[in-house]
């Protein structure tokens, strides 16, 4: 039997925000077993940028990355978000290692091509993971806090969407590793009624996503995430919660499977 | 006989400069063995502070280091630099890894007291290195590529001086390996008239010391360089090496020694 893995991935709103970092750090290390934190940090990106006279120009939910702003995400999600929460987790007894795709070389990216002639500039697309080498960092009881960043191999950082790198990461480990993989974020799940909180829908599998996505119950931003969700558990990944940063040790929120 | 390691730091003049960056780290690349780097940002970290409308104040060298000047060292020497420097090792076939004192817990510190009555703020004291910690990572011929903050194990970072983590880093591994440790600056060494590069000292014993600071030969920043590496060798450094960033993997500059 494979040992057990938890990746959670916790986005910019709950890491820039003090008190709900703190919690989502305790409940953190409660999990019991080897864990993975993989984090954000946009807003906070977009507010050093804008104080450094950068504008941010997003397109579809992502952040056109030109030389200055590559310069921001480094500073901010290499710098400034991941080693706060790797002080912060050795604060608590976590034993944290921050981390970069280019570090170890763990996450190796290829710059993205021009998409529907839209150039995303320093954006990375993952292409390998060394599970091996992110093994090796477990074995030794330490805990990978992983900023979105990854390498290109030629010497340049990229700027790499936080889900995918938890995800692609997921995927790897799994063929060592029970991979439970928890998306946090700021609602309780996936909501059938976006404004209703009470609506969480504890499961989705790839029949029910058809349905949701063609009825409207799923839609926007939701859809890349759960699209995510289900290549990992199609890639071997245990399961997939997606949840509020609130509940990332507990039993709610919505799970992903494949049955 | 103990496995050779060879410790270079590196400062921010060098570091800022990709022309002379990028020679310093094929030069790097190329010294045999198990090794490590460390590395400032000073010059690049003062900039960015003035572009954030963020005063630098310096106290003998040393910069005053309030909330948000933390930030911007922790965003400049553990993202933007630290990144940059792991990225361009990982293109020239070295398994670099970004590490500060926080990470793995490597080198804990306390925040400096209060001294002559100067509040340097946030600003670490070196208190412990984790040798066995690091020799685990070189161990599986990762590079360490260490930027110059430390934590103090209550969640905070803390911005340390990079020649007192480089010597504290070259005193601790001292007991695993033969260590050399190399300060690699702007002049050929340390020179007996300052005008002159053709005047490079050969070599300092702790008494030459006493006579080349009582005569004035040696003075001003060269002084604590200087008291750094005797402190290094006293306490079980191989040899300490001062040259020119140009010059890391040759025979030149000044060498401290015991006798």
């Amino acid at each position: 039997m494979k040992e057990k893995l938890t990746i959670v991935k916790v986005g910019g709103a709950v890491v820039e925000d003090e008190e709900q970092l703190r919690q989502l750090l305790r409940d953190f290390m409660a999990i019991d077993g080897a864990k993975i934190l993989v984090h954000g940090g946009g807003r906070r990106a977009t507010k050093v940028a804008t104080q450094l006279g950068i504008e941010t120009k997003m397109v579809d939910g992502r952040r056109i990355t030109d030389t200055a702003m590559l310069e921001v995400v480094t500073m901010v999600y290499g710098g400034l978000v991941n080693k706060h929460v790797v002080a912060s987790l050795q604060a608590l007894g976590g034993d944290a290692v921050g981390l970069t795709g280019a570090d170890g070389n763990i996450i190796r990216s290829t710059k993205r091509q021009l998409k529907n002639g839209i150039d995303y500039g320093y954006v990375g697309d993952v292409k390998t993971v060394d599970s091996e080498k992110i093994a090796h960092f477990i074995g030794k009881r330490l805990i990978p806090v992983i900023a979105p960043l990854t390498h290109d191999g030629q010497g340049n950082m990229l700027n790499t969407n936080a889900d995918t790198m938890a995800s692609e990461t997921a995927k790897a480990m799994s063929a060592l590793y029970d991979v439970t993989l928890i998306f946090a974020f700021e609602k309780a799940g996936v909501l059938a009624n976006p404004d209703d909180e009470s609506t969480v829908i504890s499961k989705i599998t790839p029949s029910d996503f058809v349905r949701l996505k063609a009825d409207g119950t799923i839609s926007g931003g939701m859809l890349p995430k759960i699209e995510n969700a289900l290549q990992a558990i199609q890639a071997g990944v245990e399961r997939v919660v997606i949840t509020s940063a609130q509940a990332i040790g507990g039993l709610s929120g919505t799970v992903i499977s494949s049955v």
